[in-house]
């Protein structure tokens, strides 16, 4: 093991990419994590979207009733939504700035802020907590990448 | 061509990174016929979400029909969607696993299984095939990826 | 700075990845930027979908009067998801192509019209412009990621 690799880059040998590997790791898991809540609000609040779904149920009406939304089932899904629409670009710009030489420590601080702030945003969006809770959580996750993607773009522009 | 790419890294060299590339390369073409399967079924069954949409029907209440929702169009935007949460964390996780030095047998049945699993998972969908067919085909593909994620957190472990 | 890369990869300094880098940096934002599009209409439009976010304009019925969709809501969140369904296999299968060893001048081709189609089709859906203005826009962006995913498995092939 490694044999093959030794011919090619040892990315994962720069302690920068350990450090994104690790935290998007983490945090790609915590994504992941919100299609089983959601499924875990479907099936014991009974609410269902697709037919074959509910099959297990009985046929006809009996089934048919829970084919209908819930506000939990709703709730996580917006909050897995809100996920992708953060974390994808995290997930780019933060490959890119971990390529642009940036020191240790404060690629460590973008990483340990952007996943901290992901992970209370995802309780502060199924407790709920109070706004401005949520509201600043995803704020500061959005902040971490734009200083990411600042750097990138000051040290790769090429247009 | 490739003499700019050897002053720098020759990651494409690499055949778990080719493995890694191909696999990746499909199942994201899979993911992108998404988008011409709901336009089939937007235009087949004149079901718009747009006003602009629906323009070419004609004006004011005739065209304001076809501002409505079809199941099929639902459906097959239900999988987009399934496709986008699941697929970003395997391109992402992915790219790391390739990059942490794996056996490139063991790399091919990671990704193998995940992309079949994720192909049967849109048939299963589009079809529709009973549950749990659906309902596993997702669970495959889902913990081929938190395989990898293990291994990459294992392999590259910062925090 | 640069100390630690100089051990790894220095992918950043290859030309074509620059640029993969500069117009991911830049379409990514631009991404970025439907969600603070989306936050301004829910707070002009006062149309909001969690009831905690509500809780500052009052309580109970004085409140839940603005738990409501809104068409311009509704309209730049369509657009955001176009965004992931589309900005996603671009980021995933740019950065196989840029790793395959294009030519400088082949990958800013793809880069310059992809990212230029996409702020147009941004554009389109927001304003509207009228059909096909979207439609094609749209269309532009798809082909130009199915023609790096062509040069990506016809390099790298390796099933």
């Amino acid at each position: 093991e490694g044999g093959k690799m030794a011919k090619s880059t040892q990315l994962i040998d720069n302690e920068v990419f350990r450090a994104y590997a690790t935290y998007t790791g983490i945090v790609l898991l915590k994504m992941m994590l919100m299609s089983l809540i959601t499924a875990y609000f479907r099936i014991t609040r009974k609410a269902f979207v697709n037919p074959e779904d509910t099959a297990s149920f009985g046929k006809g009406e009996s089934a048919k009733k829970f084919l209908r939304t819930d506000p939990d089932v709703e709730r996580v899904r917006r909050g897995h939504l809100n996920d992708l629409e953060n974390i994808v670009p995290f997930v780019g710009i933060g490959l890119l700035y971990a390529l642009s030489g940036p020191e240790l420590s404060m690629a460590l601080l973008h990483f340990r802020i952007f996943v901290g702030a992901r992970i209370f945003h995802t309780f502060a969006y199924l407790i709920p907590l109070p706004q401005p809770g949520r509201g600043l959580s995803w704020a500061v996750g959005y902040s971490v990448t734009f200083s990411m993607a600042y750097r990138v773009l000051k040290t790769a522009w090429l247009l």
